[in-house]
């Protein structure tokens, strides 16, 4: 396929995919950490994909073939899930499912930094963090303080460029401008947005790593495309809901409502790639 | 008692149960998935009754006969969850408390369908289920792709005469039209509220099957008129939700407070019970 | 410091906690039960401190030191989670780091009784209960039926005295109105803050527990004065929340937006101390 180039080209394929995404339903697969499993599937409905949340390592070794994408987030990751999660991942391979990493935290923490590492050499679709958890994947860097970024995504620009081309998945490094950079020398993209508050509520970046799983099911193989969708989804519901409220709790209820009112339209009108 | 026949018996007595409950506040013990014990929490408080999830083993086996009723929802099962939900069913049993099984994507996931199968024979007060799953574990279907209903309710009314024959349980089988079935040639009955929007938000059926619970602690044996409420119960909460909002996110908030705000009154002029 | 004496003098004290805390944005590890780890995130994000939950026993250790404060909560304990726990106390004591207990639903329950009560002898900062769990955990009660409280907190005031004095903790004791007590012969404070409806929203005390650990990492060792302080905020926002609604759903979104527009000028003006 032709990539796009212009903003305008962004924007307009981007919103194709999330009517192909929300056509298919995909059944997204998510092995995510305990804080965020509600949020995320109800992020999942509101924005027209499926959640399941299958845990057991048989289980999930079996599902993972059945359902349409899977996400790994090591958010709250436990010996026994890290089993389940190399089981999944070997089974959404095997079935030529797309599957996404999610990386939370990882760096001074030993069992997810471990099992991070590991799985990402497995083929990942995509995969996400913010500046400080791209560079401790990238070996580049000692990680934050947990879910915070403490860095600024440009920091993470050239780390997040070495880990596309050595693992060859796209690469979402979430900040105030989020960047994708996918391998191959593909052209940086930043998309501009989104708004403070969408860090006051838990679980928002966690359930975007399932919409960028929803979306890489729905791109036939275009994760970098999927990736600047996930972003600007996220980051104009996140606008579209401090429109509503500037109080968190308020804000969460109106974001979900916005995932399920954005449309392509919405992409073309708002979106704010730097392409 | 008498039982009712007429669609009008069958909302005031419905009602009335709902009521019992209300006085008694139930404690329903809930060993279910992950993705739903908040959510299910707060749907017991909203409609009246207390929620408590003790998920160790031993405790798990202790608390079931403090508690006025249990749920077991096998939708992220774990080994160690099967152990605990063996023993808290055996609890359960043992002090006479009703206890409902929510067999959730059984089917083709082994665990989850050894346990459940293993489970239907131990007396369950009732069994709910979409018509996937009721046919699964009647052993007349694979099974579904997770969580969602593939078939409609009336392909499963075959099943779940048998299962409730077979297992002594009221049958709950969710649907747009939802359908109960009873053992000993009981006249079916169905529940045509709800709205589309209930299966956007994760964990209304779930919950549902909590609700179930506590409405068997207040039915003294009457599980089939606890099934009756319980859909009834979700889908005019559901209706009058859906009056409120149209997007999922407030949507749910709309949901809590409608469980809060209906009463038997509500059940008689709003339930469309198709006895 | 001078303790303050007058309801005016706390008041004002604790708003003034709550500006420091706000401006240190502590990062509270939460060893917590999985029914509100979500909810409990959002309280603390709401408030204006962070929230990192971390599970794995190694991952636990090396966190809790990272960490400005731990919160121990033993609703949904299981073994694993129990070596997590001690594992994390250790450490947070190592680091001189404070840490906070909430002893749900001890008594009748061998695994958190047992725990419990070997974690009360490894300095805590502050113990958090309903009058039942206090009871129960002085040694004095054999515990409610789960996270009720069945007594009310006067019952409980003489087992708080002797709970503080043996492990050198503060004792919140929640009700209808909270109970402060301190060891070393400290003047008991009361807060009268609050509304029924607290109790319909699953979670409003278990995360009350983060922020005791998120105020007591801004206090500098005053313990007493962090569960003032996490009193006011707990049952001002509430107060304020039902102005917005009475119903449970829009209630409990109300409730995390107030947390987040309270400030010290708010527990100056609505603050219901009595000391």
């Amino acid at each position: 396929m032709d990539h796009p180039s212009s903003p305008a080209e962004w924007t307009r394929a981007a919103g194709a995919l999330l009517g192909t995404m929300r056509a298919r339903v995909p059944l997204v697969h998510c092995l995510t950490n305990h804080v965020v499993t509600n949020f995320t599937a109800n992020v999942l409905l509101a924005a027209g994909a499926a959640p399941a949340m299958i845990h057991d390592p048989e289980e999930s070794s079996i599902f993972a073939g059945v359902a349409s994408a899977l996400l790994v987030n090591v958010g709250t990751i436990e010996r026994e899930q890290a089993e389940a999660m190399r089981r999944a991942v070997a089974a959404a391979n095997a079935a030529g499912r797309p599957w996404v990493l999610d990386p939370v935290a990882v760096g001074a923490l030993p069992l997810r930094t471990h099992v991070s590492s590991d799985l990402s050499a497995q083929r990942p679709a995509m995969i996400r963090g913010n500046a400080s958890e791209i560079l401790a994947l990238a070996g580049a860097g000692a990680g934050g303080r947990g879910v915070d970024a403490t860095e600024g995504v440009d920091a993470a620009a050239d780390a997040a460029r070495a880990l596309a081309e050595r693992t060859g998945a796209a690469v979402l490094v979430t900040g105030p401008v989020d960047l994708v950079v996918a391998p191959g020398g593909a052209e940086p993209v930043r998309v501009a947005n989104g708004v403070p508050l969408l860090t006051r509520v838990t679980g928002v970046g966690c359930s975007q790593g399932a919409l960028c799983a929803a979306l890489c099911a729905a791109a036939d193989g275009d994760a970098r495309l999927a990736a600047v969708a996930a972003a600007l989804l996220v980051g104009i519901a996140g606008e579209r809901a401090a429109h509503v409220s500037e109080r968190p709790g308020s804000f969460a209820v109106a974001f979900l409502d916005a995932l399920d009112e954005i449309d392509g339209a919405a992409f073309e009108a708002e979106g704010k790639v730097l392409a």
